[in-house]
């Protein structure tokens, strides 16, 4: 779906809402940000249903309004749904990529269970828009964080106090281009560049696990201070209401520990987890934090 | 370069040992190739003179008329290359990219500076076809492994006892895809596909570190038996005559580890150490190992 499409949805959600009061259904993964987004709606004086998937969301979302579901309950998705009054929905936060075969189904997931078989094979953004197809042909509209709390997002531009030198900007070129690269294959969502030398690739192992890699291929080199760039971005054609990247405190260090430059994300479309922790972390250990405006942008 | 004008140089190479009697050099990093290679030209009455990289080669190519080399000593490749009387020359073994800043430099080094410092930047395809450049700008001719022995090379279709399933094909497709859009950014060689999702993506980590991050990925999994498959093949325009991906039995050892179903390589652009080990532990394990003829290749 385009950004454009997203954007038209949106627009029209904004009317619907003034006129509709069903609360905000958060459908909530693991990590800050449901509970983060959680309070930008409440500020923003939309209520809210915090639906807490079992095993995967921060028991912080107790603080709201909230339902907890397992994994394979469909059945109880859709009648909370209905008995909250919820018509828009957000899905935010981590999950691990559940095992079909150890996930008991309800009743509601039987009469679903196409889809549901269709989840087992190819790639995450393959599963995302499958889910978000999935609830759209059930009538609920489908939102992404960003379009509730734009706050969320990566401004342009540097968010900490360092910039990146002349040689970070050649790898953070290099970066963008090998995560589109990547996108169109429906692979991943960052890469570690250092350089000039394409360190890692992030596939299914996400990008805690890459980075600690990274800061094992670069034992030896670490007298010569850091050097390199992480950089994540969404994939080109990716659900982005559903899958935004995410980076927080946590990834800064992990960053800082295998011994790169920095970071860069693409502008707009990448989530920040507790935003003034993750600059904070940055600028303690001298890291460039950067947003990066992607061509395809200026299309949306 | 292209595969045509490799071809090219290696029939004027042809012709010119008839008539030329120096010792062919193998430049040797670790692994059991570069004595597999020894033996080849051996038996085509090639006589040989390894030049042993210190902490890669294996002690075995001492069998045969040898020198030891230490990274940095520049000089004494060219002056026991002048020795020996070579003008041909392999490259081939794995060797691990080594720390600039550990390296001693003799006075060859020193006098070749602009290109030692050239190799501290950029992909491994780029260093590599610098180093290629090099020798050939100092008169020498650089041969790939296969060019000398080709049936070091993997052959087309099934070569053990397993063929692939109409699932383990798709993998496959999927695979050669992805490895031919990586090499498009000199990232890597290979990568791991299950089920259409790719589950790992190769960079500097190497074969066997993304192997075993497939078997972590996969825990969980297990029960529902080997699925996925490892593809290998160089990147498009790689310097083929000094980097051919390569597998052996610790490969097929890996990958069974990883709980995967088979390895597919690009038939006559990769080689296979131990061949017949390769092949036996692959059908100890019931996996797959087929060669694959790469539609650029009928270019060549």
């Amino acid at each position: 779906m385009s950004q454009r499409r997203v954007k038209a949805e949106l627009s029209e959600h904004k009317a619907d809402t003034a006129t509709k009061e069903g609360p905000l259904a958060i459908i909530a993964g693991g990590g800050t940000l449901p509970a983060t987004l959680a309070e930008a709606a409440l500020a923003k004086d939309r209520s809210v249903h915090v639906l807490g998937i079992r095993g995967e969301a921060d028991e912080r979302i107790e603080r709201y309004p909230h339902t907890w579901l397992k994994w394979g309950e469909v059945g109880k998705l859709f009648s909370t749904l209905e008995d909250q009054g919820c018509r828009d929905l957000v899905i935010i936060g981590a999950v691990t990529r559940p095992d079909l075969a150890n996930v008991r189904f309800d009743f509601g997931a039987i009469r679903n269970l196409p889809l549901l078989l269709s989840l087992g094979v190819g790639g995450d953004d393959h599963v995302l828009s499958s889910v978000v197809r999935f609830l759209e042909a059930k009538g609920y509209r489908v939102h992404g964080a960003g379009d509730v709390a734009p706050e969320l997002l990566a401004a342009e531009g540097p968010l900490g106090a360092k910039t990146p030198s002349i040689d970070d900007r050649q790898d953070i070129e290099t970066g963008f281009r090998v995560v589109a690269a990547l996108g169109r294959l429906d692979i991943g969502q960052a890469t570690v560049v250092v350089k000039g030398r394409v360190l890692a690739v992030e596939a299914a192992e996400g990008t805690d696990a890459m980075l600690a890699r990274c800061g094992e291929l670069r034992k030896g080199r670490r007298h010569r201070g850091p050097a390199g760039v992480l950089v994540k971005a969404p994939k080109p054609g990716q659900e982005e209401r559903v899958d935004l990247p995410t980076i927080g405190p946590d990834t800064i260090e992990r960053v800082a520990k295998a011994g790169l430059a920095g970071v860069a994300v693409a502008a707009g479309r990448v989530l920040i987890a507790e935003r003034a922790a993750a600059i904070a972390t940055a600028d303690t250990h001298g890291l460039f934090l950067v947003g990066q405006m992607l061509p395809r942008d200026q299309d949306a």
